[in-house]
């Protein structure tokens, strides 16, 4: 974060132009796969350039890992703000639907990718990932406490509990759902889910 | 196959020895990062012996795709084939939460950390592993019909996409229990779906 706040506008723009090609190549090819030599080559940064921002890979890892997190939550954070209803949960679920299409059910989530391959050999991004889980998870959560004070669902419903259910569903949806190169996993996954919510409704 | 069926008993308990230990190894570090140096030394055989049975790593990955789906699979259709009603699907739940719960919550489903790292870069690998859970998801749409069979779920039920989408759960909630360390993801995920089959019963 010091190092940060010290760039330039200009270093600012040629660390995140760096960060973006290492999350591209570690998205297409693993994190293992992707050298500092292939960063730098993608990102058009000299060897001296890209040893000033980044002298170890581990410090790339953690960048792209902050960026990738930052990214999902942040575009997770708009799309979930128009929620405050079981029915506007489906129009959430059809952007994601979309854009899984989009990608031809390529990659799946890339947290979640991150959080499959650093889990166990990278402590530090594991504990990040579980905070931008956790706040995935709590983003979710408002929509359904939202949906509850509408009289969608029961007073007293365990919504954090079916937020993390939600999140599972959706993690395990787009995982199956590129294995698959159909959207299908994640749709049931999610329409499940709604359907769920719908039947908890009162009366 | 073929190459297979000429190994001796010896050969055949060798070559096992060996994708064991590849097995390990890539659940531990991820494919990437394991070499074939690595399964030489943790099996315990000779360069010769080792190329012998494997000329390239992608030979070994392939064996490994294939000993873990069997591996998965075959566990699977062991505890499913005990699951007729809904109030089974609770014990099998239990099962593998215990389980996930004895590794302490390290490491996430074998064949779905695979399909993780080898979806994009491997595609008969993907293919395999796409097949695997397939056969899983249709060892879950059993269960359902039978329960559907003994009047628990209304007849007409989808109970196929009901499986994916009880698969799904368990993919994800594997990958948020091994990435908080915590069996409580994985719980709430097949909860939610074993509550959902309630609420679906007749009258």
């Amino acid at each position: 974060m010091e190092h940060r706040a010290k760039l330039t506008a200009k270093g600012r723009a040629t660390r995140e132009r760096i960060v973006r090609a290492a999350a591209q190549l570690m998205a297409e090819h693993g994190v293992a796969h992707t050298t500092i030599k292939d960063v730098q080559a993608a990102a058009g940064v000299s060897a001296s350039q890209m040893y000033h921002y980044f002298s170890e890979k581990s410090e790339l890892v953690s960048a792209v890992v902050e960026g990738q997190s930052d990214q999902i939550l942040g575009s997770q954070e708009l799309a979930l703000a128009q929620v405050h209803s079981i029915a506007e949960l489906s129009r959430w679920r059809h952007l994601m639907v979309e854009a899984m299409r989009d990608k031809g059910c390529t990659g799946g989530c890339p947290i979640g990718s991150l959080a499959n391959e650093l889990a166990e050999t990278d402590p530090p991004a594991r504990a990040r990932l579980e905070g931008a889980f956790a706040r995935w998870q709590a983003l979710i959560t408002d929509c359904l406490t939202a949906a509850m004070a509408r009289g969608e669902l029961p007073p007293g419903t365990d919504v954090d509990r079916i937020a993390l259910s939600l999140l599972a569903g959706i993690q395990g949806g787009l995982l199956l759902s590129q294995v698959h190169r159909d959207t299908k996993p994640l749709e049931a996954a999610i329409d499940t889910m709604i359907d769920y919510l719908r039947r908890l409704a009162p009366g």
